[in-house]
C-alpha cells in the first residue's frame, strides 16, 4: 500500500509520524511545497491551483491514495481533487471531526478548532461538526504559532507569551482541534494552559480514518520514506531526522 | 517624475510613506507580490525570477526608475533588473550603506544588521560595508519580526518577550540596519531595547540616496499612488490607508 502525502511545506511531517507509527503503509511519498509555504494566507483559487499541481506529480507514482495533510488544502481543494484523481483522496478535516465524534460523550461538548485563516475562513470543520449535532463551537487563527514553531520554539517564553495572547478569552474547552500540521508540536504547550481538554490530532485522526472508513488494517513491518520538496529538499530532510 | 516600488508583499509601505513625505515622485506604482510573500526565505534563483517578473509588470508602465524596497530582492536580483530594465533600477542595501556612512564618525563604529534570512546569507551589507573600511559588523535574522509585525503587534508582550530572545546576547551597537521593510514598524520597541543606537531606515535611506547619487531635487505637490497586488489587493489598500 503506497500513500502520497501533501503539505504546503514540512508541517505535514506530524502527519507522516502517526502514519509511520501505526505502519499503515509499505512507502509514503511526501511532498512538501516549501517554494510556496504557507497556504494558510491564500485565498481559495490559489490553493486549489497549487493542489492540482501536487496531484499531477502524485500522479508519477502508483500511489493508492493521496491524503493532503495540510488542513488548509483540505478545506478548500478536496472536491477538486476527487474530480480530477485517478486514486484515492483523504484530507484531514473529515478525520478530525470523525476523530472528536469518536471521544465525545456529549452534543453539549465545547469545541475550540485552531487553524490558519484559511481553512477557518472555510468554515468546514465547523460545518461538519454542526452537521453531526454539535453546536458550542469556538474558531481561533493563532496566526504566530506557525512562524513560532518553523522557529523551533516548541517550549519557552515567547511561546508562553504567545498562548496567553491568543487565549486568555477563551473558556477551556472539551476539545481542541489543531487544526494545522504544525500544532501538534506545541500540543505540550496548549495542554498545559488547557489542561483538561482533549486535543484532537491530525495525524492520529487520519490514521482512525483509514482504519474505520477505508478499512485498512494491514500491519507493514517497514515503510519507505521518500521526500520531495519545491524548494530547499536538505532542509526537509533534516527536519524529518529531528522529527521522525 | 514615475516609480515603480516593487516589494514581496506590503512590507514596502514603509519606503513608499518616505517616498511621499518628501514629494519625490509625481505618480508612485506599487507593486505587492502578496501571492508569493515572503521572498526572504526563499533561494537566490526563485528571487530572480520573481524579480523579473515584476520587471516586466513594470514595463507596462512608463516608469523613470523601478526602486526594490524589498531588502532580499535587493541583495540578490539588482544586477538581474539592471540588465534587464529600460529604465533605472535602485536596491535599498546600497542607499542604506550610503545613510550610514552619512552618519557615522568613525569607521570603529559598531554595526548590526537585522534581516531576513535570505538578506543575511547574501552578505550584500556586510560586503559594502567592509569595503567602506567598516569592520565591526555582526549580523542577525530575527525570524519573528516579520509575522509579528504582519500580526499588527507593534507594541506589547510578545513583541518584547521576543526582542529579548533576539537581542539578550548583543552588546548595544551604534548603528542598527533595519534591513526589512516589516523593522520600521517596530523601531520604536527596538530602540527602547537599544536607546543609544542609530536606526538605518531603508525608506529615509532611500530618499537619501536619491537625492545625492541620481540628483533628484525636483519636488512634486502632490503623488498619484497606484497600488497592485498578485493577491488580495484589498487588503493592500486596506494596509496603506492604515499606514500612510
Amino acid at each position: 500500500m503506497r500513500a502520497g502525502v501533501f503539505d504546503s511545506g514540512v508541517g505535514g511531517l506530524t502527519v507522516v509520524k502517526s502514519l509511520l507509527e501505526h505502519k499503515l503503509f509499505s512507502e509514503i511519498i511526501y511532498f512538501g511545497d516549501t517554494a510556496r509555504v504557507p497556504y494558510g494566507v491564500k485565498d481559495k483559487n490559489t490553493i486549489i491551483r497549487y493542489s492540482l499541481e501536487a496531484l499531477e506529480f502524485f500522479k508519477n507514482f502508483d500511489v493508492d491514495i493521496m491524503i493532503t495533510a495540510c488542513n488548509s488544502v483540505s478545506a478548500y481543494a478536496i472536491d477538486e481533487l476527487r474530480n480530477n484523481a485517478p486514486f484515492q483522496i483523504s484530507g484531514v478535516i473529515e478525520p478530525g471531526v470523525m476523530a472528536l465524534k469518536n471521544r465525545a460523550t456529549s452534543k453539549d461538548a465545547t469545541i475550540l478548532i485552531l487553524g490558519t485563516r484559511a481553512t477557518i475562513e472555510s468554515k468546514k470543520y465547523e460545518r461538519l461538526l454542526k452537521k453531526d449535532g454539535f453546536l458550542n463551537i469556538e474558531s481561533l487563527s493563532p496566526s504566530l504559532f506557525v512562524p513560532i514553531v518553523e522557529e523551533g520554539l516548541f517550549e519557552g517564553t515567547i511561546l508562553e507569551t504567545t498562548i496567553q495572547h491568543y487565549f486568555h478569552d477563551v473558556k477551556e474547552p472539551d476539545f481542541i482541534i489543531l487544526g494545522c500540521t504544525h500544532f501538534p508540536l506545541i500540543a505540550t504547550a496548549i495542554s498545559r494552559y488547557f489542561p483538561n481538554s482533549t486535543l484532537i490530532h491530525s495525524g492520529d485522526a487520519i490514521v482512525e480514518f483509514l482504519e474505520e472508513k477505508h478499512q485498512m488494517k494491514e500491519r507493514f513491518t517497514e515503510t519507505e520514506l521518500k521526500l520531495f520538496a519545491t524548494e530547499n529538499p536538505d532542509g526537509l530532510k533534516k527536519i524529518a531526522k529531528l522529527w521522525l
